[in-house]
């Protein structure tokens, strides 16, 4: 079994960086303790080497695919849903009333991160599930609750979200699939939908498809949406399954997660498809983005997770493969000595040192946004507000950092094996396909990056940016009373500054109502941000780390801290910098990409 | 049929921005025009649309593959390695004598970037075979010359390189394939040469395998590497071909490029196979560079016709698929109208434009060295070493930024399609695969950065640098002179000091003999140096266009040269603030991945 993730690592963030201790005083969580937990850890670790890991690599050779309007997947995805079903894993996040134990997020992502970085083409089907449930536990009716739930939970019925349209794609102002009410207080669905993850599969019994969909005569664009619960097969009450017009036309074929079932899905081809409104008629889509902003975070972290396997695996390889040689004071090579092991190489440390600095930066930032859900979730009054527009500012760049970044770890993990990374019997290259879909699903780089700047930074007079610089304020207060750690604590300063001046220079643009103008290089802005918010990642992990080691109880070997804040300087020396230049670009107001249609080709 | 690379492009750099012209006054060239150039160009597009575009996809999804000891690729190869041959367009660059018609590179490989744009899994083929065939009428006797020269540039015999092994990688110094010589003055060479590309398939009738082995007895390392030709079959007097116990053992399946074989060979696994010394013993490596300096050159053009190719397909989607709306005075769209273009939304924009930078930029300085190399063939002197040197200097630049930076380019071409951009059914997911590879052919990035900053930099004590300083402060001078270019000259003049600013920096550790030190950080030094000499290239078009937008003479629509200016605007505005980041990280002397073994993992 190679090592895929580090329960180390994980431990670390939780107890030592995030303190999930802290939760237990919220009413929410009283019941939990960090003994099961770490119970819990080693559990879902063991699953994942038994269950997911193994069948990683099969899931990419044997995809999905389409045939006689079924789509079929790898026959492990039955297993695990029911595996998981048992073993009580889907939705323990959710109040005990509704089926879940109340457990936090942070944990719940911790077991995530562990299943997304074994095998990524599975943790979705489930994940989809648990959010699909929790959408009906949030908006819909005691019927609707009782009637789907338990299925979904027990991993018999999978859930989905369908909001994607060929005409529309990201705009969905223009969904088109329409809702007719019906006598019966149901509504008749009709309409295409398309990229529909986990969409069709022989894993589960039924499908709880959660349709975006507008009401006849609702108003145009994202106001006259619905959500609507709409099955594959409606249970009567004898128990008998009668289909519900919902087609399956097809299964795109991909560059990645081939394993992971991307459908087309037409519902109501014969008219006969019914739909249950879920909460209010035209809140739809504010709705939905309960579970969009989950989703977010979900693909985020399989990001990070994605990277973090290919991190394990490429640096497997460079501890055992002998090739070149040291130089000598003579600038040259001794050829009659023995090779040395490609670990041994600066370049091939920094392609290493690169991967971890972005995988576990990143964890560590989407620990962070599950600990203001839970808090925003758990808290009440100004505790609650903060945290909540904390996670609401930290989502697109937790969505994004990873997934962009990502892409640039696992490329790096690649070219440590050289050619051999090219090849197919290396699992290099599947992580390099993988990945690349993750700036992709539930937004592109280019709609998060609009919403970070469009949205949550103006969002309540910039009072979520203001909050998340207090917080990075204080990380570095107290690395400055570090002396190794103050050299840091001042670049950090500086470049906390480039934020402030770069918002200073685009906010007139806002105020003048240029808008096109001020988000023209919202994607630089994204970049900048990420970078920045990672670094306040590893500096709080250096500073927690040199408390460690001037204690004698600390949980992990000094090694283990050391080495935290050796990759907080190689963070700081090779990936700070580049705030510099995005915010150069970013002060030139020279709008380059407003121009003509024809122009420039 | 889609446009995959533009002939006005090529036009524009090889007439107005490199004056191919120029050449004519050298003898070598002396029997060549425009007029003719620019038929072969227009010949060699209609060919690729007809050969080799059509092709793209299904070599893709036809793989080559190996069965009963033979490797199987698309049968389209055979058809285009005969027309090709039957064209005369193998090895047009070669001596009148050796049966070439002494074509310049430049416009050679102006041929090849449409071809490498059309279809990068085919030129693979012909490149290596005139590679070859240039290596053995550059060093091999006449005898070699007459027997396998012919054949090579008529398409019926296939040449290939062979180096690699697969305990040595790109460690060459342990090659371990040995060469025992006999009487009658041929070798027996015996051993594995892996990742050979073009090493098999069934469109020629024999393969001329160059083949680095080692002499009984032959020093260690790389001085004791020697050059020979191996046959796969060798032909007797009165044609009959005889089996040279050369087998394939098998093809590495891949991540793209997969209609171009990469084949594992075994030589002498009977004790029967026969090679032949090409040039001196011993000096073989040296030798091969000839080669290889070729092949990087291929690889970084390969880089930059795939990046054109993608771009074109990327922008063609941009210009065909409605999505959203532009944001009015109120910063909120109007449902109600009709939706816009992508390319219509700034940051999509910006992708094309950053793709089309890369891509083009990268044509530009790939021309630029095919320049220096025809003055480097044809000239005498000073003039000769001159551009020699300047063609040593850039060579690893121009190798590994358009593979380095063209997969950027690529991953923002399939981005601009959104989930599209991720399915099988559309081409930019193959084109994102089949770049993946150039950072890795012919010396990976880590290599060429060893190579640009701890042997050419330092060559004839900065000789080489100093003399590329010049021609990029010659266009300033230029640039000076133009009211709209002045700001640009600027930066070029601070951008220079930076990169003086970083040598002085590094320059004493080589000094001390800390090499170590000072190539620690080559990589950044090499992707510093890509951005620098791009700019240049982007400085230099603007330059031309904006003379010929002065004249009423000029060759395109206004239109064409005011993009030129424009593309600079933004390689100026996006891509030149990153050098100041790189500095930044090189100036810091703290040794991060100068590390123990097993420290920080």
């Amino acid at each position: 079994m190679s090592q895929y993730c580090s329960l180390d690592q994980l431990r670390f963030l939780l107890y030592e960086v995030f303190n999930v201790g802290e939760l237990f005083k919220y009413e929410r969580y009283q019941d939990h303790d960090v003994e099961n937990f770490d119970i819990l850890l080693d559990s879902i670790k063991d699953w994942s080497d038994k269950q997911l890991y193994p069948f990683f690599r099969e899931m990419d050779e044997k995809p999905a695919y389409f045939e006689d309007g079924k789509v079929f997947t790898h026959p492990q995805i039955k297993t695990i849903f029911k595996e998981a079903g048992e073993n009580g894993w889907l939705g323990q996040q959710l109040d005990y009333d509704h089926g879940g134990v109340q457990l936090p997020i942070i944990v719940n992502n911790a077991f995530n991160h562990i299943m997304e970085a074994a095998n990524n083409h599975v943790p979705g089907y489930l994940g989809l599930t648990v959010g699909s449930a929790h959408l009906i536990t949030t908006f819909g009716t005691k019927e609707l609750q009782e009637k789907y739930v338990p299925n979904m939970l027990a991993g018999k019925w999978a859930g989905t979200m369908c909001l994607t349209e060929p005409q529309a794609g990201s705009s969905l102002s223009d969904v088109k699939t329409s809702a007719a009410p019906q006598k019966d207080g149901t509504y008749l669905i009709k309409g295409h939908k398309i990229f529909i993850s986990g969409g069709d599969q022989q894993a589960t019994d039924n499908f709880v498809h959660l349709v975006l969909a507008r009401i006849d005569g609702a108003p145009a664009g994202t106001k006259g949406i619905s959500l609507f619960v709409v099955p594959k097969y409606i249970e009567s009450q004898d128990g008998d399954m009668q289909y519900n017009d919902v087609e399956t036309a097809g299964d795109f074929q991909k560059l990645g997660q081939r394993g992971y079932s991307t459908v087309h899905l037409v519902f109501g081809d014969n008219n006969q498809c019914k739909g249950w409104l879920v909460g209010e008629a035209n809140l739809g889509l504010k709705q939905m983005f309960q579970m969009m902003n989950g989703a977010r975070i979900d693909v985020g972290l399989t990001a990070a997770s994605v990277a973090t396997a290919a991190y394990y695996a490429s640096l497997q390889y460079a501890k055992e493969r002998p090739q070149g040689r040291k130089l000598n004071s003579e600038g040259e090579k001794d050829a009659s000595s023995e090779q040395v092991l490609i670990i041994n190489h600066p370049d091939v440390k920094r392609m290493l040192f690169l991967q971890k600095a972005i995988a576990e930066g990143s964890l560590s930032l989407l620990l962070e946004c599950s600990k203001y859900y839970d808090i925003s979730t758990a808290a009440t009054g100004e505790e609650r507000q903060d945290a909540h527009l904390l996670l609401e500012l930290l989502t697109p760049i937790a969505k994004t950092y990873p997934s962009e970044k990502g892409k640039i770890a696992v490329d790096n993990g690649l070219q440590v094996l050289g050619g051999y990374g090219y090849c197919s019997e290396f699992v290099l290259q599947q992580y390099y396909r993988d990945i690349r879909i993750m700036s992709i699903y539930e937004g592109t780089t280019g709609i998060q990056s609009l919403d970070l700047l469009g949205r949550k930074v103006p969002m309540k007079n910039g009072k979520a940016l203001q909050l998340l610089m207090d917080k990075i304020n204080q990380v570095v207060k107290e690395a400055e009373t570090i002396e190794g750690l103050k050299p840091y604590a001042a670049i950090m300063t500086k470049r906390l500054a480039d934020v402030q001046e770069v918002l200073m220079s685009l906010m007139p643009f806002a105020m003048k109502q240029e808008y096109e103008k001020y988000l023209a290089d919202a994607n630089l802005f994204m970049e900048l941000s990420g970078i920045l918010v990672i670094g306040y990642q590893w500096l709080r992990m250096a500073v927690i780390a040199d408390k460690a080691l001037k204690n004698p109880q600390r949980r992990f070997d000094s090694s283990f801290y050391e080495d935290k804040i050796h990759l907080m300087k190689f963070y700081f020396k090779y990936e700070m910098p580049k705030i510099n230049a995005l915010k150069h670009s970013l002060l030139n107001q020279d709008f380059l990409t407003i121009v003509e249609n024809d122009a420039v080709f």
